[in-house]
């Protein structure tokens, strides 16, 4: 039997399960799981079940949104790994933690490319066989460099870019170029230290904790939508260099974790908040 | 509007999320929150719902059975505070936290009485206006005392029965008096340190975590459903007695965590593990 | 045996521990425990010993102030509990995790009153035989309000005063009243959210984890040198209130170790950074 | 200036720390940092200091062995890279997270070789351009293969033996051909789920936290003593395999943590159990 997710967001009505579950039922399909919830705030509805059977996924589709408010997005999506592209500067803690696990097939990914700023990745990146690609940032201005990258992903094909530690500070026209497919990896505890160098910050605050926030890229630098956050105690013996040391480790398993969520189809971001199921 | 805390554990089928959204919306409840599960080892199906609306519970529930497995066991009722009795030895900080947000109306449940096998706690409790039950084990076989205790319980309705560091080993009687009903805070992350003084097993073992376990009490000591679980880091310079300090914060805060569920009709006890949603 | 605990913090230079130690063993004291920290940014040494034998505690410090650079704060104090005074408002919570520690003898120190600007508290405390002092602040400025907070402090000798949920803001005035004397739990892990309702301004951020912060309060408020922090995770499902109530527990812990520290004489302030041992 | 990393260990006395700072001030070398510990119950003094000057470690070694009791065991090293050999079996997530590091240059030791008992992990592994070594255990005893294993690693130097998930049980022979050097990740919060198969063990518990634990191998399976502890949430929603996914973020960076102290020298056995400065 094939599986399949399902994803609903639209207004809030009464009946909304009832009518759902009606669809699922009358199309013969299990229901693995299920969540709902309703942001009574703004009066949203969401819903992401997976589901076992044989399925028509147009037809589904449209009984299902015949049903549903007329602001419905729905979408539903046989299981399958997703596809993306890595970018990167020069660090490797996160881009190697993607490859190993891309290459021991753990990745609910393909990794269909790497692009980076600088040359120093390459040797690491060609020995897992993917393609690598340099767009050096020098001598050109922010909006060249932009569009040079954006013309290299142009040529694959991908449902997220993943920014494992690309330290360049982007502009709206490259964020919208991906809506709501560009992930990043901040290494602060977001709201706290935005900016440059935020384990100096840290440092210079005498904060005892440190942290690494996912988050889904919009126009606004590090306000983008969170969708995970972890921390780790620090303490007065460590340098700011030791804490971006330490650091690395809780920005690893927070990227990680947020990229299981999303292939998962976890995910959904409601204005600037995301709801993970 | 009234809310209503819906809970159903039946055998898992096709169709059920729709049989019963769908007796929800003929009653024109709404559905605030909603979690569902299904257990397919065992093919139980376990649901949760929080709904407003104006019911007649008995009618409503008449309906339920009738659409569900006949195995369904269902729980629907008004959302209320929970009547509670805790059972005490020398220690206070378990008890302590619940009397303090008992007394502010934090606690989602009212404390009918204490019961206790040493007098020491008499005064802290009485300042809170509670009922104070002194039941000493010296000179009794363990049947004797409990059968005590149990007459003292007797006298009080309750839901839940808290062992807020009852240090007392329960016989099967004791536990069958009040089957699912009994929660007990265990001071170590179980299975790890089943008996007696985890604390000093812990030194002794040289762990780098210690920890403690909220878990409903059934008749094998130290192996009921565990609800909710922490841990906190040691190091080697702490004694047991050091630990012992430490992990009593860890101890109040899983208890606590452990009651809010309960309290709230989020627990569902499925064969030896809990379901928590 | 005594036990006692020295405290040096001087300007770092070759062989300080090497003449702290002579000192130490020429006393035929015993080091039970031994910290040093240098901060080599501020070129400053810091200590912490605890010692125990037989001492004239003024010779001592005496003969090492010949010893060590000129700018060294000494400190060498026999160990014993501190006298506090708590100030607070209406919560209960990091109040109550005080009045039973104290109460049961786990708290390192004495309670010596608890001051707050509203009458709410007043039967909790009075249960524990603590004076309790209101200061309501209706009807006056800041600066009177205060005035008047400080006359009743100045009834009391206390080492500390915590503000357990104190929710003034403090002009430089009160502050400088006492020194690296008072300690505040903020509702937040600052530096983010600082201000008003922390807990609003997480929700609306869409974070998914929150924390605490104990501090020293200096004259820039939430700015003070950070004792301890905590975090725990929220998720989509919980309103800003929901925070606020699983917040507390978190509070109620980090305002919790960080006395602990500061009543064993384990802190000391260093610029705007806190060294702990 | 040369930095050194001092270790001592001996019966415990009075004036150890002034005997051996008056040392190192006659060596004209600074103390950087430094930790001492006292087991009372067993008497035994640890120091950890690193030094920086000009020395001859040989000399300076003598003297101190001159002032310090007769049972000390005294330890004095160059800041350097250690050398390691790691064993594994299949899994890439331990093994990946130490070639990424080593790759980079964060790793503070130099990886020598990888021996495993499976072919699989050779293509990932040469990579790296580090020897692979296969040693299949197919049709042979315990005793055989693990000669063999031997074998291949008196091929080399290595300060450190890592069991990556290295998944044969060792014979004490094994054991004690290299004492206080293999360091091995256990997929289980140490004591709870020794032997085979934690993640099910824990699954099928109930339990609602997982963990991994990182120690010194001795002659009892899953005795030895314990470097470094952590665990990871988890809920009924998970089958074993998930448990035993998500584990693998806690196994490796449980690994990774006590790996880093055990390059920096950090760590003491004493008995059965580690101290970590």
């Amino acid at each position: 039997m094939q599986k399949y997710i399902l994803k609903i967001k639209c207004s809030d009505e009464k009946g909304l399960i009832y009518r759902v579950s009606d669809v699922i039922f009358k199309h013969r399909l299990n229901i693995e799981t299920n969540n709902e919830f309703v942001d009574k705030e703004n009066n949203r509805f969401f819903m992401r079940a997976e589901l076992s059977g044989e399925l028509n996924i147009g037809e589904f589709c449209g009984v299902l949104e015949a049903v549903l408010p007329s602001d419905a997005e729905i979408s539903c999506l046989a299981k399958a790994k997703k596809d993306i592209i890595v970018l990167a500067t020069k660090e490797t803690h996160c881009l190697g933690d993607l490859l190993i696990k891309f290459d021991s097939g753990e990745l609910n990914a393909n990794i269909v490319a790497v692009v980076a700023n600088h040359e120093i990745l390459r040797s690491l990146v060609e020995r897992f066989n993917i393609p690598f690609h340099v767009v050096s940032a020098e001598g050109m201005s922010r909006e060249d460099h932009e569009d040079a990258v954006l013309e290299v992903m142009s040529q694959y094909k991908f449902d997220y870019a993943i920014l494992a530690k690309y330290m360049r500070i982007l502009t709206p026209k490259f964020v919208n170029a991906y809506p709501q497919k560009i992930i990043n990896i901040h290494h602060s505890f977001l709201p706290a230290f935005i900016g440059a160098n935020p384990y100096k910050q840290a440092y210079e605050r005498g904060v005892k904790i440190i942290g690494a926030t996912a988050h889904f890229v919009n126009d606004n630098l590090d306000e983008g939508p969170i969708i995970t956050q972890d921390v780790i105690h620090v303490n007065h013996e460590m340098s700011w260099q030791d804490m971006q040391r330490a650091g690395r480790t809780c920005e690893k398993s927070v990227l990680s974790k947020a990229l299981d969520l999303a292939f998962d189809d976890r995910l959904f971001i409601n204005e600037n908040k995301v709801i993970v199921f």
